[in-house]
């Protein structure tokens, strides 16, 4: 593996800053060993070897082997689906936790639940965008590059039990092709309490002080022949090449600190334009339509738990959002970060004019990407409440239609995400549907924004998408309310067998269809294919003026002595630092570590401070251990890290000098949050779950002695 | 002036512990000095001397003359009431704040408003409790102690515009006679407005980072002859003998500070009984009544600005009050608070077995104590929510109908609060009734909590009570409304000249009357008087007893070489301490000063955080004059101090070693509001408004430059 030359330049932006990718590490060596790091940083690069061989993705969250028999550790947060999909108000594992007594308690994990290891990664640049590509435009350019990178894939994939991926960097400068093993039998081997996993719950997310307990454990098992394996009786825990071991010697502030994971997303590079349309358009509609959602579920479910259940998960994720966008907006909004940005695509463009060579090279691309955005933009307002208000079980309708016309085309040319590899996923989608819908408050969502949309100029709205549905412009929320009621009275989609039963019927079929939205997404199917035809036409564009912006802005931070790393996009990370507190809100100090006193004094019986009897009473009793620390006077809970780190980082091992587990990192603060578009390293500290919490509470609460064992910690 | 001996001993239980007599100074003058007081001990206890003579007490706020015209520095929630008395839709001080541009536009505080300067204290309990008084027992003691108390009154008011009150101390084991001198023509000078003044509202009372702007300006006017005089526009400024200046020099973290005042009520010698029944039985109930208060007048008043400025006032001091309660419950509840009370208790009991002379001196006290308060606790029990029902009119009627009977006596025989020295503030008060009284709010009050009173068992209900208002045990909600609003539409009290006229009636004119209050307090009147004489009973058996308990304890502590300072009982008391910080919520530090970020930052444009614009750009302008600190890259706003205060510290002035001005004592945190009861010298905090963010708010952005040249700060 080799980095491709521009990135290899040397110096920070900022200590601390950066969500590197392995490959690089060994640009910023120096910095790595002046800041503590105990192994030689050229280790990090090895992705099969220890510790990068002991991370794995989850697929939104990041995870790690922590002992030989496949045991892998991760947030509650990324288990919850999990831990919700096995729950019931019979059997209420959300609320108080779960223990597998042995291998045989083991429950399968929510369907479509994977764990992902990455065993190689390779720049497969040139063979995305050959020449014949880079001489296309438009949609025959986005094809193009989708046809190449399915090709990689499906060569890739020819290994079986491989998932791969390749991956664009830098706006689609870049691609990388990733190759990663996929365990497809995962199951739950223990969650703490809801109250000790989301101890806090809403209230204290984005927040420090922090007193969560924000651990899971699952296992990955495969086939007796050691290969990935549906789930059966008969599978073996998988025997990971490496694992993590837990540190044995104690984490002090201002020690070095590292996190690798599979950090999701970033805007660090986006252009103004972006950065303007986001905050000044679209982030203040999306809280406050995610806030009338919440408020929706929460009217809708009080005093179904069933429901509750049924829709923990969609809470946990919309109020996650929610609270991270006021976070972000409010550090945005008297900012001068919309300047800061101005004044920097300013001296891009100003270096660029000033060079005739680069002038050819990149001024076409600078010239036009606004009106390119600008025209993206437009879409995106026009799509907004249209996209909020459309029924789930239309949204499966279409997709269930796509495939069926997508099945009939040879494999290879099929639309990604509907190749046979894709499959399985669908059908596990299928199949889970009905653990996370609650048509009761589905149809009062669909009410709510379909209302709005329908309350626009008539000029605005999609004919086509009203006349297939049965709606008007300007009806009211009672007419409105009939025809969801009777579209969800008339449909069958709610059925499991029925939505399954739809996965090998033909296009003709679904066009005989009375169900309203298999008939609404047949008569949307043209419409659905021109936007889609003409939203790849703008992607080609963009992606090509994209791309040149991006190469001219690495060059132009070359030209300083800057290295650059990729924004971040769900692919395997290192970022480091140290535990540190912080500056408080004004009046106060953020220290590094909280403790057991504040799970006492944050207590109140009752929503989100709501800690179990057993725990409360082992604090009480003040037995530490050897996880106490002596200038504590407790156990530590959780730490501040200055590492830099973004949603997807959930779950992510966090390492000392010498590579040991020292805790799971879990959260961010909400005064820093914006740091995913403008990071400040004086604000920025992520947050920690310490691995000797979790270890007090499994051993003196929990007594998952036999886990503490298996993980060579007891 | 000299302190009783047994006081003497030397020796603090905590550093900065105490709420001292001035008179007890020289005592702990070591400490006072070893913390870095620059002036002699011994100054402070001269009452009439620099600085001692600029303290003031309003009555139940502390404040202090800071110019030689009278002009006179307190908080803005204790000069509230006449903000809120001189605001109305139209001319709303209360919101947008108040700015005299000359004397001639200074406005008349709320009726009532004194500025009290004391001039002389004395002890007098040889006085009080004469040989033949503590012969007596029962009601027969506490109506010689309170002849006594009337006649050393009469006699100090013998001279003109002085006002005198002999206070107990220990729980009636010691008597002082206070002399002060009464101003009653005091105006409103500025306020703030609202959002600076009382910034963070109920959301940040009692809460630190503060940034709370709580500071106002009165004027005391005296005739022209110099004395004490009613309003008149022929009035001038009083002339103080000593008032503070500005302090000159910057105050740091770890500066030495003093606090002068009058606090209110502690109950830091209170016996486990008193301990148990408080947070045992009552508090709990009183959180959820006011809770239940404030509620009412939220729903009752939402929308009307008139009755939601009348109830300003009312709504300020529940909220207080109740977030108080919380907080001391939240402290004590899981405390080990009564065991330790109880364990003291018991040291003292075994102290006093161990020895026949202090065995036959406190023994028997010691021995029925318990059971005398248990006594009064069930009375308090019965009377809780028959206290909280009561229509304030019919406490208006009662209070007309005793006047009437009292002043049928020679003035020295009346009851205390029946004289005619107390005939003026009994007349203001039936003025300013209707400045608070919103009838609408006041019914719902009555019904809700009446409905509460009557569902309890028949046998406990007052039978007389309950006829004299034409209720019925069980009555409905509903019933109960019927019956408050016939009252309340039959009474003539409402009208102030009809309430003033009472005031000169006789008991006969008071038995003909059909005013449904009047006749209550007829019918109520032979009830009400009995109740009295029993309570009377109880309360000289529990003085003698009470007393005597603490005698013990006093000499108890002697024994072990530790100094007694008496609880608080509104009489002028100093603290020392210095500013510091101090351990937040686990996981966090609380700095000492706090700055004009932190308005920014918690600005919402709404709610208890909405600084008005003028103030916001002040900030952002940056121009932080002589006021700004270079540490802090801003103008200090409010910092914390180990200063042991209690509710009437509010306006005290804060004070450097020097004497000098540095902020004024506002509020305490709400972890530590429990020291009433329990000082714990970790948490105990007070707040303090910095003297600079004050002169910076006056200067740039209030333009209050005519009262910082008076003050000779510009």
């Amino acid at each position: 593996m080799r980095w491709a030359p521009l990135t290899l330049a040397i110096g920070l932006a900022h200590a601390n800053e950066g969500m590197w990718m392995p490959a690089q590490l060994p640009v910023i060596a120096k910095d790595l060993k002046a800041t503590g790091l105990a192994l030689d940083p050229a280790k990090l690069t090895q992705l099969t070897q220890f510790p990068m061989g002991a991370i794995v993705s989850l697929g939104g969250c990041t995870a790690s082997f922590v002992s030989p028999q496949g045991l892998v550790v991760t947030n509650h947060h990324c288990a919850y689906g999990s831990i919700q999909f096995n729950s019931n108000p019979q059997r209420d594992l959300l609320k108080n936790g779960f223990l597998a007594a042995s291998f045989a308690e083991e429950l399968p994990a929510a369907p479509g639940s994977r764990v992902l290891v990455t065993e190689a990664v390779r720049d497969v640049t040139a063979e995305v965008l050959t020449p014949a590509v880079k001489a296309l435009q438009g949609k025959a350019r986005v094809d193009a590059i989708e046809a190449r990178q399915k090709a990689l894939v499906a060569e890739c994939e020819n290994a079986q039990g491989y998932r791969c991926n390749v991956v664009s960097f830098y706006g689609g400068l870049q691609y990388q092709l990733f190759t990663q093993l996929e365990i497809r039998d995962v199951r739950l081997v223990h969650a703490p309490a809801d109250m000790v996993g989301r101890f806090g719950g809403d209230t204290d997310n984005w927040i420090w002080p922090r007193h969560t307990g924000d651990y899971s454990f699952y296992r990955a098992y495969v086939g007796p022949d050691g290969k990935p394996a549906d789930f059966n009786a008969a599978n073996k825990p998988y025997t990971p090449k490496h694992h993590l071991k837990l540190a044995s010697s104690p984490l002090n502030e201002g020690d070095f600190v590292m996190v690798t994971g599979y950090p999701g997303r970033t805007s660090r590079h986006a252009l103004p334009a972006e950065v303007d349309f986001t905050f000044g358009w679209l982030r203040p509609r999306n809280i406050q339509a995610f806030g009338d959602w919440l408020d929706i579920i929460k009217r809708e479910t009080t005093g179904r738990r069933d429901a509750e259940i049924k829709l923990a998960n969609t809470v946990a994720g919309l109020g996650n959002a929610h609270k991270n966008w006021e976070g972000q907006q409010a550090s945005y909004e008297g900012s001068d970060i919309l300047a800061r940005k101005q004044a920097q695509h300013e001296a891009l463009k100003a270096w660029v004019q000033a060079d005739a060579k680069r002038q050819a090279e990149f001024g076409a691309s600078l010239a036009r990407i606004d009106a390119l955005l600008a025209e993206g933009q437009a879409q995106s307002k026009r799509d907004f409440l249209l996209s909020l208000s459309a029924p789930a079980l239309l949204g499966t309708a279409r997709d269930l239609l796509q495939n069926a016309h997508q099945r009939a085309l040879p494999d290879a040319e099929r639309k990604a995400g509907f190749q046979d590899r894709d499959l399985p996923r669908r059908k596990a989608g299928l199949e889970a549907f009905e653990r996370r819908f609650d048509a009761q408050t589905e149809k009062a969502k669909v009410v709510h924004f379909l209302t709005q949309y329908l309350a626009q100029p008539a000029e605005l709205l999609n004919a086509g998408y009203l006349q297939a549905l049965g709606l008007q412009a300007g009806m009211s929320a009672e007419a409105v309310k009939a025809r969801v009621e009777a579209l969800h009275a008339q449909t069958q989609l709610t059925d499991k067998a029925e939505r399954l039963a739809w996965l090998s019927r033909t296009p003709a079929e679904f066009a005989q269809s009375s169900d309203p939205f298999i008939a609404a997404a047949v008569a949307l199917y043209a419409d659905d294919q021109a936007r889609e035809a003409r939203a790849k036409e703008l992607a080609g564009q963009v992606q090509q003026a994209y791309a040149d912006v991006m190469k001219a802005r690495i060059a132009h931070k070359a030209s300083q002595g800057q290295a650059v790393y990729p924004d971040a996009n769900g692919t395997l990370r290192v970022s480091f630092g140290k535990v540190a507190g912080r500056e408080g809100p004004d009046g106060s100090v953020w220290t590094a570590f909280t403790t057991l006193r504040g799970i006492t004094a944050k207590h109140q019986g009752k929503g989100d401070f709501d800690a179990p009897a057993e725990q409360r009473a082992a604090i009480q009793k003040g037995e530490f251990g050897p996880y106490g620390v002596k200038s504590l006077n407790s156990v530590p809970v959780n730490f501040l890290a200055t590492l830099d780190t973004t949603g997807g980082n959930s779950g992510s091992p966090v390492l000392n000098r010498k590579a040991e587990l020292v805790g799971l990192l879990f959260d961010g603060t909400l005064d820093a949050v914006i740091s995913d578009w403008d990071f400040n390293p004086k604000t920025t500290r992520s947050i920690v779950v310490d691995a000797r919490y979790m270890q007090w509470q499994m051993r003196y609460v929990d007594k998952a002695d036999r886990l503490l064992k298996e993980m060579g910690a007891l």
